[in-house]
């Protein structure tokens, strides 16, 4: 049984501070319990009264006639402290404690709160909140919570579990739920976190036997390693898990930090550890609730590939559109699927989408019958059909129930959307039918491209580990771009020979060492900005012009900056075409060590075109991360240029993801640029900065 | 009176093809005029019976004792054309042809279409379709279309006038108009456009006194000035245009393209050619319709800034991001504000979003004072007010509606919005204060969002035209890039001295004149890509160097192609720094010369960050242009790098869109790139490409 199993289907519940009054939260909350179809034993703690809304109550939880499986308190917060320890005393093993006042209103109420976790912890008892609006278990009939939303929107039975840090964010997602017909099978709002936290409660609907799809919403995190293992539990059960994260914009993280006063971390980051961790992020709740609605009834499906079969060529199109853009295939039907299409329907127009007309209207064996060639015509993980007003029309409906009971036989793996506006008989007769029904194409698109892609992030994350680098620990010295290099060579980082040159004779030898042409480029610590007083020469050709570009150089730099210490001119061979990239390595606070990739020059700032993984990072990983950079198409053999040599970017990348993981002192690398060619790629410049000993980060690091 | 108001809201009506049978189209919509409240005369036309659905039916429209004010014709294709004939010997001049069999069903359709257009055109009579599902006027009880729809969700009476090409299209934004509970003034949808087309109904949308907000969708079309007109119309008497185009990806485009066997045209010039005429376009019919509710509705908000008050931090957050990434500002509140803001509510989180936490249940009050506060402490243009589930509440529901009855009547410019759960009762209450309720919050801030942009789209497009340079028309000889480069240093545009060298010592005079540095090109029509061959040397310093560096340009070019004739070496003086851009015309079949601009690089091809506008351009539109591109941020001064000179960069636009404008002759423009520096910009590249003479574009022109 897992160890949460009580707390969220108790069989015995006390509530502590009950009240007459279903105007207080304590007389609401036992309201609730005794009304909502509840059948375990409750037990009302009230100081003074012997009845509490008809029940018998008890001055303490010390004085009941068994060990309760769960508690609620709605205590004053100063009281929660002595009521615990009466839990403690009684033996209850969790608490869920729903009184407000604690770290949200101030360091007063924080030192509280801390007090409250060291009080469960050294009891072992698991705690809910403070600050918290309790948990729901509505096929239990177990409503554990004050939320006022009950009176008029209690959400159903059902199998969407849902977790939320925020009370309100989760009654939201309950009501907007119920107001679509939508059933929950267990909910809960953890507050404060002082103990239990969502990804504490992701760990338990991924086991939970009545939980078939998991929303969860986050405000931030505080052990990135325990929600990266309930995640990734919840894929191995192929419990598809839809999360938000608010905080996505400097705005929204200001004031989410104000907000939970927790840390929020580097949003990029969260984005990359849910898709690690094979869990979809949407960014609106009617978003994360269609993707919900969509996966308890419907095959996640096998493919990107939709078919669209539609009553409407412009609803059609409009779906198309929609489709490519969020990612998906829309392929076209070979020649002879159409043959025998235009023989079963002459007007039909479209290869994908295909648009049946109108005149459909009373023939539904011939919409049957073009769905059932584009099943064989291709392989398509999808299937939207567009039937206008149909579900509105209940006497015609039945030859489209059989249509979709006969194509979802004949293939029972692939998703069948039915996109029209209907009434509720026809939706829950197509449900029943593994058949989703929505009224808005745009938001049925955008729920089958959720599915699709909760199908590909689970497989990815609840395949086996593939092999990743492991590499000593090695004692690594603070310094320079030198030193930089000398450390990223050492581990087999390829960076170019470089000779620093006090005067032109040496830079001559220097050339002629590592070979014409070459590059020079002026070295001083004092200028930070050498392309802007010309001080690199490229595409230096023979020993004359590099003595006399010695001197060049060394004008410039006098001219420009006159109080710079100038230490030579450094010459490297001259490195002609390939792509400039980014390979950086960052330690999260939350996450650990989480490897950057993005393309040199401006995409990574102007175009946010850059993209995250945890370290260290196997080659398939490395691969899907240059991939999900939209510049790495500049390396696949842009505009007819040959293809660059992306085997020594990934090896780069494994490398030094490994060196991050496996040394605890770096803060972070950045090898910028490092320079991809069709051959002989290299790094042109490198930073590595080690962690401040025993300082702990205060404020979410910015990555790059 | 406008032409079109007779066919909108005909006071007699035949129905041309009427039958007793409601399956039949002819029966249905005889039964939509005799039963859903038109109160106009009904002419039945049929040619066997004296009597249809009980009333007296005439076997011509040519019998009638009157002149109907319009005809829905319901006949088979090939009856339609002597129909046709009889409505204008009658005199009728509003035939809607509903039948369908014509252009949508191949060369056959498309000349009977083309025979039924002249014979309209003859006649001097206007007809929709064929091929259209007819008009509406629900405040007149006017159904004049077979829609089964209309059988299950009759659009009720409001405010909001819709004009669709397609039929599905348009019932579909009735049915989701009806089921969000609002109401249509007029609507159409116009099938195959042989005469009116969508924005002949958008003109007359915009005179009608009914309608206060626009709905349109297209799928190509054939006369860019007359939707140009139509929506500067719209835009001028300020009803809010909301606008869809399908097509948007290749996939889509060429779905609508074999749908509608209509041009569709490069749609993001579609986008622009809305931005410049005030309309507002949405991805989804969804979006559409909560924009048009709002607009209904509301006052459109006076600015981007937008203040968010909730009872919950959670939504809150979520809001603000979605507000910010839609580009919309939401202001922190000035220090003074929040001292009163805490007196009235200590608890209250943030500075906006303002969390009031869920405490303030049953203290309105207090959220009401706090509003007000916020009015007072920012120029706000909207407010978001998070109410979680007060909307469910009717008890508790009047403090709400005299708080939000004061703020209103405070700041009755200002845009108010509830998101919450809410049951029909309370939204009418709020809707009749001008306060629009949403359920989700992300679909609240896009339906914002829209209002905001169409807002300052309306301003800009309905204020006096800006000034525009004219330019005389003049010869304009095709040629290669130097012929390219005469005629825009002719019109003022900067470009470099250039001189074609044909052996060293003319080189070295030549670097002499422009001024060292200089730029060496190899020059010859065999080489296309210099670069790559080591063809370019840059910042050649004296004339030693010249002339090495002719050697050097020729070694290497007869090395790398024995082949190529060679025609000696180009000098140029050395530009250093600047953004390369890209200035761009191309003439477009449907809307004329427009112009594009972008960065060099990738930026345009990879990223898609490029922008499009109508020639000519007046200097605010040209800067508008090259603000709307992300990467112009690089011309503002990156990094802090000093700002680059745009004027001259506006100039250049200005002078090339006029010089496209003056001169048909011209297809294409193309200068890349133009280099924008601190000072001196200048093009350093460019191509002219006249138009073969009388050849029509049969495909829409992919534009760069």
């Amino acid at each position: 049984m897992h160890p949460l199993e009580k707390m969220f289907r108790p069989a015995s519940v006390a509530v502590i501070g009950a009240s007459n009054d279903p105007d207080k939260l304590g007389g609401r909350t036992l309201l609730h319990l005794r009304e909502l179809g509840y059948r375990g034993r409750i037990y009302p703690i009230n100081v003074t009264s012997k009845q509490v809304q008809g029940l018998p109550a008890w001055p303490s939880v010390r004085d009941l006639p068994e060990v309760p499986d769960s508690a609620l308190m709605l205590l004053p917060a100063p009281l929660v402290e002595p009521a615990l320890e009466d839990c403690a005393a009684k033996g209850i093993l969790h608490v869920q404690v729903l009184s407000s006042g604690f770290a949200e209103e101030g360091a007063e109420g924080a030192a509280m709160q801390d007090r409250v976790a060291a009080l469960a912890r050294r009891h072992g008892m698991r705690i809910t909140g403070p600050n918290a609006l309790g948990s729901i278990s509505p096929p239990d009939g177990f409503f554990g919570t004050f939320s006022s939303l009950l009176a008029t929107a209690q959400p159903g039975p059902g199998v969407i579990g849902v977790a939320t840090q925020s009370g309100a964010y989760g009654s939201h997602i309950y009501a907007a739920a119920h107001l679509r017909g939508i059933g929950i099978s267990r909910a809960i709002a953890t507050g404060n976190e002082a103990d239990i936290d969502v990804a504490a409660a992701i760990d338990y609907l991924a086991e939970d036997a009545g939980t078939r799809v998991i929303c969860a919403s986050l405000e931030g995190c505080k052990d990135g390693a325990a929600l990266r293992r309930a995640l990734l539990k919840a894929a191995a059960a192929r419990k598809p898990v839809i999360v938000m994260k608010v905080g996505t914009t400097e705005v929204g993280a200001a004031a989410a930090a104000t907000h939970t006063g927790s840390l929020a971390g580097e949003d990029r980051i969260f984005s990359a550890v849910f898709r690690e961790c094979g869990a979809y992020r949407t960014q609106s709740i009617e978003e994360m609730i269609d993707i919900a609605y969509l996966c308890a009834i419907a095959p996640l499906p096998p493919n990107d590939a939709v078919g669209v079969l539609t009553v409407s060529g412009g609803i059609g199109v409009l779906m198309a559109d929609a489709c490519i853009e969020a990612g998906l295939a829309v392929p076209p039907m070979p020649d002879a699927t159409m043959a025998r299409i235009r023989e079963i329907q002459p007007v039909a127009g479209g290869r994908n989408p295909i648009d049946t007309t109108a005149q459909i209207n009373g023939r539904m064996h011939v919409f049957e019958a073009i769905s059932q060639e584009m099943l064989r015509g291709a392989e398509l993980g999808s299937f939207l059909f567009y039937l206008a007003h149909l579900g509105r029309n209940v006497p015609r409906f039945p030859p489209l129930e059989q249509t979709l009971t006969r194509l979802r036989q004949a293939a029972p793996d692939r998703l069948v959307v039915a996109v029209m506006t209907s009434v509720e008989e026809i939706r829950a007769r197509l449900e029943a039918l593994g058949v989703p029904v929505f009224e808005d194409p745009t938001r049925a698109v955008k729920a089958v491209t959720g599915a699709a892609r909760l199908q590909a992030l689970q497989q990815a994350a609840a395949a086996a580990p593939e092999k990743t680098m492991t590499m000593a620990p090695r004692r690594i010295i603070a310094g320079n771009e030198a030193a930089a290099k000398a450390l990223l060579a050492g581990i087999g980082v390829p960076v170019l020979p470089e000779h620093a040159c006090g005067y032109a004779d040496q830079a001559v030898r220097a050339a002629e060492a590592v070979g014409f042409p070459v590059v020079m480029k002026i070295l001083s610590d004092d200028i930070a900005h050498k392309t802007e007083i010309g001080g690199v020469l490229l595409d230096v050709a023979d020993a004359t012009a590099v003595q006399q570009g010695f001197g060049t150089l060394m004008d410039r730099a006098r001219l420009a900056c006159p109080e710079a210490k100038l230490d030579g001119v450094l010459v490297a061979p001259m490195v002609r075409g390939g792509v400039e990239t980014i390979i950086g390595v960052q330690r999260d606070p939350i996450f650990g060590p989480m490897v950057m990739f993005g393309l040199g020059g401006v995409s990574v700032e102007l175009f946010r075109d850059v993209a995250f993984a945890s370290a260290p990072l196997s080659a398939a990983r490395a691969a899907a991360l240059v991939q999900s950079v939209q510049g790495s198409r500049l390396l696949d053999g842009w505009r007819g240029a040959p293809a660059l040599d992306k085997a020594e970017l990934i090896a780069a990348l494994c490398t030094v993801s490994a060196l991050a993981a496996a040394q605890t002192d770096i803060d972070s690398i950045e090898i910028n640029p490092f320079l991809v060619r069709a051959q002989g790629s290299v790094a042109l410049d490198a930073l590595v900065q080690l962690r401040a000993p025993q300082v702990q980060p205060s404020t979410p690091a910015t990555i790059f």
